[in-house]
């Protein structure tokens, strides 16, 4: 705690991140930018031969098509809904009341059709399905886009808003699993020309409560998802700074997406957390991004 | 209606901007981003010289900054708080019952920490009023964020989750008027050289309700809000690209900025709306940025 206190302190010390006064929110400095904007860079190239379909969704996206997805029965304790006000004059009136005796004013607000993004791709597997039957290729998507999960932290890697870049893969279960294994060698290229230190694991997701212990145990189990820790905070307990993860067939049944030959299609995608990635990177190599080691330097800034 | 209608349709057929079922909720195509991309770095080049420190914040605030900053004073309707699931595993069944049956399982949600950004320069205020009195030639910030509005819309031009740059300027009311009055040239200049039609004009910001009447008129009273408007829409509602706007001592006077002399700091800031900008380009130039005319090519590509 107290090295990661430290950390935290020096990146809002040189300015690199901006306190709110809420942990795990925090504003970016231009240098900051500039770093995560290299590193997005450096992961395109490394995927350019394959001609990824780019989109970009904003931060936040349809609450019928998040209901649907099945990240409530895992994950409700990390979700964001956008609440609004929706009264009159007399409503307003009360939230004016409200704030002014400094009692709690959000009773007024109702949830809206707008829910937080919780991974970049959430948003994409409506939009594959609506597109009828993939070809005999399969699909291949570009993704990046601010996300949200509700886990305020003194650790600089667990924020609340932080930006993922994936990519994801729709097709039969061998092109899926190809496209899982060609990133788990490229991440790890990757980070290794970045001169990071790594290791690559299995790992589960954090589902919840009593039921999710069981799912945490069988995504183990079947190695579905993988992830590339870099120590961040400390030694012991390593970031994860990239994640592979193998959908089966969930999103395919859940979005009724289905192959060339009318099968269910199986998902996979590789995950970069950007803030992630570039807090490693001023950890390892200094706050002062002119002093970083020159072949760092080079990969990033060419 | 009709024409918003097919233009709507039209980036929706080409694939632009990419449907959610939610009205004024969109993801963008690689082309769409890399036009926003192109003239949010012209933007860069026309305020270069002037210096401004680099800041950008993720698409939410704090929500006690939020409540101090007097938004829901003005405009309660179009702000978004974020709610999470803070319960146990008797909680999550609930839940889980409510989206079974089709009931609203929103009630188990609580306001958290968070509110959507509404403009980019909502988080940049209490972190200058940090630092203390302003040096004598004031301060000057470039930001750009993700922002919220609650206002669901068939015109693509009134998005829910948008974009927004912001050059904030913080002073004496002398530094600050000239700010305005500098970027009112610049910014017709530059949509000059991207040759969309335009006009300025006096406007208002959209106060709530029936006290809100008033401020309205007050605000074209004195000419606090000038925007630079192209037709996108329609020919009679031109669309609101920029804005240049004076807040007087209202962001000063909120969160206690003091100038060198001692005085209460006046701001200004001048937003450029991405997305509107990169419809209007779309919707005076074409489909299909291949066809645009050379000198706009040159002057966002280069």
């Amino acid at each position: 705690m107290d090295v990661q206190g430290s950390f935290l302190d020096q990146l809002f010390d040189r300015g690199l991140l901006i306190e709110t006064g809420v942990d795990g929110l925090y504003g970016r400095s231009g240098v900051f930018e500039d770093v995560i904007a290299r590193f997005d860079a450096l992961v395109t190239r490394y995927g350019e031969a394959d001609g990824a379909e780019v989109m970009r969704f904003p931060p936040g996206m349809s609450r019928p098509h998040f209901e649907k997805s099945g990240y409530l029965k895992s994950f409700p304790q990390l979700a964001g809904t956008v609440h609004s006000f929706c009264g009159d004059d007399q409503g307003h009136a009360r939230i004016i009341e409200c704030l002014a005796t400094g009692e709690d004013w959000t009773g007024e607000q109702k949830a809206t059709d707008v829910v937080l993004t919780p991974a970049a791709c959430y948003p994409l597997y409506p939009v594959i399905a609506k597109r009828g039957p993939l070809p005999p290729e399969g699909r291949l998507f570009d993704l990046q886009s601010y996300c949200f999960r509700h886990e305020p932290s003194l650790e600089p890697t667990r924020m609340q808003l932080f930006r993922m870049r994936e990519y994801v893969r729709a097709g039969t279960p061998e092109q899926v699993v190809d496209f899982r294994e060609s990133w788990l060698e490229r991440g790890q290229e990757l980070i290794k020309s970045l001169a990071l230190p790594m290791k690559v694991d299995v790992a589960n997701d954090p589902f919840f409560g009593r039921a999710g212990r069981m799912m945490k145990v069988n995504q183990r189990d079947q190695g579905l998802k993988f992830e590339l820790l870099v120590p961040v905070n400390s030694e012991e307990s390593p970031t994860a700074c990239l994640s592979f993860n193998y959908h089966q067939n969930h999103f395919g049944q859940t979005w009724g997406i289905a192959t060339d030959a009318g099968e269910t299609a199986h998902t996979a995608c590789v995950g970069f957390g950007l803030e992630r990635v570039a807090l490693a990177l001023f950890r390892h190599h200094g706050l002062d991004v002119k002093t970083w080691p020159k072949p760092v330097r080079e990969t990033l800034w060419g």
